[in-house]
Parts: structure tokens; C-alpha cells; sequence
């Protein structure tokens, strides 16, 4: 990816630490470099959850992600934004990204079961400081959700430069866990009367939606269309 | 909604407190209790965040609600679920279920944004002991998914259900926020030359696959092909 700093080489995998292997289901854990850059580009939303008077809040929001870097931004208002000023020591949060590819009807009521794919990591929040990390890392947000498309509008100029808050989360404390495949009937179960069997999520998008006010003459651009595969 | 012990009649919305007012976009929060019955309804997966060790997990899951009440359910052995036995005070959660409806292309890249529509729920989760709660509210997970599901599949016998944990979270402290329209651009940027307005995103199933155990002569049930609407 250009403008990141990645090392030549990484290991193919993250390491596993205590909360990164689950409990139950480690069948469906993953810690492989690849996968979970995978599931991360995919995506655009994340569920950032972080500790608030000790209680949890979890915020969906947007990010993008910079080789080994995610990077979510905000109103420098809001609250995670607020609470990882450069004076204190960055805010322990976790981000979790989640794909449901489908639904897995089984006989039993007990089977039934989602596939999907997620990521979740562990880490220290940073604000980002640093001018260029900061608009690099804007670009990257807006790519994350449509690729291609900091380069066909506006940047953000010095006003709205200051107006946002950029965190920063380093990949290191990461898994990935996902579930494909059919339902998992016991054995005694698979003469049943009852469908079994997957339903697929559909994806992409329905047609665009031009705003009222567009000017004349702007055409729905090729990277947009390109979109719907 | 069949079985629920609501009252005849509830306030027409949930009261704010500190932790649902949010610090910005404030015109964006609704407390409506039928506008958060309705966004959760029309999901089934949840971001359940809870603080284990001091430090915020996120963990994605699937939930069922029934009147005032949303279930969580996973095996008794997962870290969320071991955390809320009855001998301790329970759990303090915070449950967000989100819907994305659209992305926003603005001309400036500080505009870009998401149609969405999200709830926020914080409480106290509590195990679930009593064995018809128990029963109600995994036949409400399964039919969340699925509505109609549980009586078209084998319920939960003795065995299952003592490997299942089922935790409570009640409806009280609770927001929705949502985001419609089109794109905000400020006025000085309406006459650039790039695309503005929504790609909403499309919902539904692609073709059914049915499981390769199927018993023969099992059809795909009327239910399930309306749910393509």
C-alpha cells in the first residue's frame, strides 16, 4: 500500500495472547495476517467499544485502515475523540468489525447458527497529531468506504482539519473469527421434516441516489458504478 | 407481542440520561419506543460490549427481543455469559445494534458521511435461571432470525439447554440515532464537478443452498421465500 511504512517482511500471523484466543469455538479463530486484512478492507464500520466510569459504550463508526493501522475519526466533541488528548496515555479500546455472509437454518432449533466473519482488536488509542498522518489518515477513511474517491472531492481544508479528530489503533493485539458452511444437525436429527440449509446475504447496492442540488452536468462516475461488481 | 408481560400502556419514550444524550449531533438521538422497537426488530445481531480486566471487549452475537426485554444467549462456557452468574450482581453491558442504509457521497470529504439507523442500550445483564424464560427467549433468538422459525425446528431438549447461558437486559436505559438524506455540503462547494447523493445499500437474500443431508421431499417453506420480500 503506498505512503505506509510496513516492514518488508511481517510475520504471516499475529500472536495470540489471552484475550485474543476465545474460550469456546477456537475451531473459528484465525490469527493470519492476510484474513484479517481481508476482513478489515472489506468493511467500512466498525463497533469501537472503550470504558466510560467503568461502564462499557460501544459506538458504530467509521475507519480506514493504513497497513498496520486503523484509523477512526470524529468530532473532536465526542466522547472516545475527547478522551485521548496527547498529554494522557491513549484510551484502551476494541474494535470490532463484523460481515454476516448468512444465515444457517438447521433441523434443531439448537444448530441454527450465522455465518460471518469478524476481526476484533485490542489496543491503545492514540490521538493522531501529526498533520500528515492526519490527512493521510482522512483519505484513508473516505477509501475505506469508496475506493478512489479522496481523490474526486474536496480535501479537507485547514478549518475542518482542526474540526476533526483523528485516533489511531496499531494491529497487533488481533484475531479474526468467522463460520461458513452448512448447518450441523446431530445425526439423529437429519430425517427431520424441517429446511436446513443456508441463506446468503445479499450484497452491494441498490441505485444511486443523486442529491437535488447536484450541478448540471455531473455524471455517475465509472469507480461508483464499479462498486456493484 | 405474544407472551410479554408489558404494561397497557408505556411511555411513548425512554427517559434520557447522561449516558444517552450524546455530546454532538444531538438532533440525530431519538428515545421514541417505537421508533427502537422497530430498529431493533428489523435486526438479530448485536455488538455486545462488556469491561473485562479493566479493558472494553466487543464481541458480535445474535439477540432477541421480547416487550421490554432483550436476550443474548451463548454457551455456558463463553467469557460474557460465564461473567453474569446469579451469585454476582450481573454484568454491566452495552448492547448496540446498527443498521446501515446508505453511504453518503458529499463533494467535500468532510461531508461524506452514512445513512444509518442505530440503538444503543446500556444496563445490567443478568443470567436467566428460570426455565420457561429460558425456553421464551431462545425461541425469540431463533425468531428474530428467522421470524416463525421455532415452530418449523426441534426445540431445545434437556441437554441443550443446560449448555446454553441466556442473559436478560432490560429496555430502560436506551437510544436510537439515526442519520436520512441526502448529502450537506456546504454552499460554496455545490458547484463542483464531483458526484454528490446516497448509494443506499441493498438488503435481502441471494438463492437459497440447501444443506447436502436434506431429507428428501422437504421443501423450502413459504416462510422463508417471504422473507426475500
Amino acid at each position: 500500500m503506498q505512503g505506509t511504512r510496513e516492514p518488508q517482511s511481517q510475520p504471516a500471523a499475529y500472536t495470540p495472547t489471552d484475550r485474543t484466543v476465545p474460550t469456546r469455538s477456537a475451531d473459528r479463530a484465525s490469527y493470519d495476517r492476510e484474513l484479517v486484512h481481508a476482513i478489515l478492507d472489506e468493511g467500512y464500520v466498525c463497533h469501537l467499544g472503550f470504558v466510560r466510569d467503568g461502564s462499557p459504550v460501544v459506538l458504530p463508526t467509521l475507519y480506514g485502515r493504513i497497513g498496520e493501522r486503523l484509523y477512526v475519526h470524529g468530532s473532536t466533541g465526542s466522547r472516545p475523540l475527547r478522551m485521548t488528548g496527547k498529554a494522557d496515555p491513549g484510551l484502551p479500546v476494541c474494535l470490532t468489525v463484523t460481515h454476516v455472509d448468512g444465515l444457517v437454518l438447521a433441523r434443531s432449533a439448537f444448530h441454527h447458527s450465522m455465518n460471518y466473519r469478524s476481526v476484533v482488536v485490542h489496543g491503545i488509542a492514540h490521538d493522531v497529531t501529526d498533520p500528515d498522518e492526519k490527512r493521510t489518515a482522512l483519505d484513508a477513511l473516505v477509501d475505506q468506504v469508496v475506493p478512489g474517491r479522496s481523490r474526486d472531492s474536496r480535501p479537507a481544508d485547514r478549518r475542518e482539519l482542526a474540526a476533526t479528530a483523528v485516533i489511531r489503533l496499531d494491529l497487533d493485539e488481533v484475531s479474526a473469527k468467522l463460520r461458513t458452511g452448512g448447518a450441523n444437525d446431530d445425526p439423529g436429527d437429519l430425517a427431520l421434516p424441517h429446511w436446513a440449509g443456508v441463506l446468503p446475504l445479499r450484497k452491494g447496492y441498490a441505485a444511486p441516489v443523486p442529491n437535488a442540488d447536484l450541478a448540471p452536468g455531473v455524471d455517475f462516475p465509472d469507480y461508483l458504478a464499479a462498486m456493484n461488481r
